[in-house]
């Protein structure tokens, strides 16, 4: 079976042109012009396979070059209490060590604040882990939409080619204000997905769906950061502590963190999970301002980013509802399929986790 | 393992909209008028979903009102000399008793003759098994561009909708003319089908490509029929036997015969065949004079035919090349899979079997 599901892993990405790229190469194909229609759902949805569109995509949004100017949001959201999200190290829906069992794992989702807006920038740029305190603006609930309204119209309201592509407006639409310490950890949308990044960059490591038990999706059990300390209404002085959900609930969630902090840990990380880090490469690529990325639904993705020069890493993103056909149902048998001890061996859900994260 | 293989086969007719109809309906969609190149490529071809459309698909070819008189074909086409496959029963290219050991089964190709093309017309018209012989003009190697260029003209040289969506012109158009006697057994095509009947009726029993297993796709050593005696070039007295081809070759070829000719025979391959006879139900649907079937690549597909009032069935198909991602990926690596003794085990191949038939 593991030789048969190898095999899949190597057709697949050789079928979708993402096979063995030069080292210093992205094998996701880039187009210097948003595609038609017509070509964008047979070159890219259909098939499932990702696409880079050039700055030339946003180069009309008063966004791209209103938003890298540091005082312009911060003006306009003056009096705008937006959801920031805290973390004491940039890892919101990620792992980390069970609070009550320090050997195991649990699902730790960040501390979630409202934060006026000109605070919230000044807590993500200067956001560290080395002061226990990271600040990431990604409530990813149509965030742009609501929250964000008063600047909502400095972007598309949807992206005309995919609308008319996938015959419908996006579902949800999202902005993401972070800083070069924000990390999201390796998981899939059951969402089409445009990112379109407006400053700074960022990095993405992906795994075709069909490399789904390379990711060891395992069950843990929730648990969020809440403060321990808020002296004199001082957001910095914020002390996160990580509690267990009460009552328990389980998301199942990938076991792989593929950038370790240590030798360490990447050796037990590497020895914990051979199909991930002896199997092929992940597939690498770096949006940049300006740029679009089409991520295809189910897609597992891991994604770091860089700041601009305003010290942010400012991304908008358009979900839309992606269709469960076929390819899904090919992809609820492959992970029902046991290799090793690395299948959740239940059919897919939209799990919460699932949906939580860029 | 079977039961996960059952929960596929569930769940992706359930994602395409083709679990359970009522008995008496058939679940391929219909649409009233061609759908736009967009909407084919969206909610037909991207999710491998067949589709059914009405007479307006075809309703300015000439062909249409031409066809179906008599007298156009056979004065179009006097002096042509056409490719006609004669079987002693109207199964070509389908399993036959083994000539040398009648207890095992070969894949038979039938006897490919040229013939003027209103001696084949008369020769299809009379076909029956009772008398030995069946004729069938199938000659599908792009045979309405080639023999049949005469009247190529009649029908649209692509289908612009197909043509646009899939970004290629059809790589084969075929014509077919029999009669009720000739019958297509269960294969799959490496192309997207656009089917268009022109006299008569088609009746397809499909099965998706999840299915695979259903049709117990075994490899048999290849056959063709050999004209015994020709005595004064009267084809009608042609006697037909069987033949291995020399040097062997072999054919993975569907063992399923979902419409055995006797109760002793259904009792045998409901008994050798649980996998298709105890499972979901094909699903049936009949293409009238004027519709077009479009047929997903990688389709299994028994085709049957009533004659119109003219005494034939006419049609024309479209071959378009296949997008060969990631669903294909999945596909092989699905019939890499044992359930119990029907798999193949091999890596799915351009066969010339799979690709010989409507």
């Amino acid at each position: 079976m593991e030789r048969a599901v190898r095999e899949l892993w190597a057709e697949s990405r050789d079928l979708l042109g993402l096979g063995s790229p030069s080292p210093d190469a992205s094998a996701v194909p880039r187009a210097d012009q948003p595609p038609s229609p017509l070509a964008f759902l047979r070159d890219h949805v259909s098939p499932g396979r990702p696409l880079i569109v050039s700055a030339a995509a946003t180069r009309h949004w008063p966004a791209s070059s209103l938003w890298p100017i540091a005082s312009y949001l911060t003006d306009a959201l003056r009096s705008t209490a937006v959801s920031l999200h805290l973390t004491p190290d940039g890892r919101a829906d990620a792992l980390a060590p069970h609070p009550g069992r320090p050997s195991s794992k649990c699902f730790a989702s960040a501390h979630v604040r409202r934060v006026d807006f000109p605070a919230a920038i000044e807590l993500i740029r200067g956001s560290d882990p080395a002061a226990g305190l990271v600040a990431y603006a990604q409530q990813q609930d149509d965030c742009l939409r609501g929250e964000y309204a008063a600047v909502a119209g400095d972007v598309d309201a949807h992206v005309p080619w995919a609308s008319e592509a996938l015959g419908c407006l996006p579902e949800a639409v999202n902005l993401w204000i972070g800083n070069a310490h924000s990390v999201t950890s390796f998981h899939k949308d059951h969402y089409d997905n445009i990112y379109a990044v407006v400053s700074g960059e960022k990095h993405f490591l992906l795994l075709p769906p069909t490399e789904h038990h390379r990711l060891y999706v395992r069950d843990y059990p929730a648990a969020h950061y809440v403060a321990e300390e808020d002296a004199g209404g001082k957001h910095q002085q914020l002390r996160l502590k990580l509690e267990m959900d009460e009552p328990e609930r389980i998301v199942p969630w990938s076991s792989v963190d593929p950038c370790p902090g240590s030798p360490e840990e990447m050796a037990a990380q590497a020895s914990a999970f051979p199909l991930y880090f002896d199997g092929p490469a992940p597939i690498r690529c770096t949006v940049r301002a300006g740029e679009m990325l089409y991520l295809p639904s189910m897609w597992f993705h891991h994604v770091s980013q860089s700041p601009g020069p305003n010290g942010l890493t400012i991304a908008v993103n358009y979900w839309y509802d992606m269709q469960f056909d076929i390819k899904y149902a090919y992809f609820n048998f492959l992970r029902s399929l046991e290799i090793g001890d690395c299948s959740s061996g239940k059919p897919d859900a939209l799990e919460e986790g699932d949906l939580e994260e860029e």
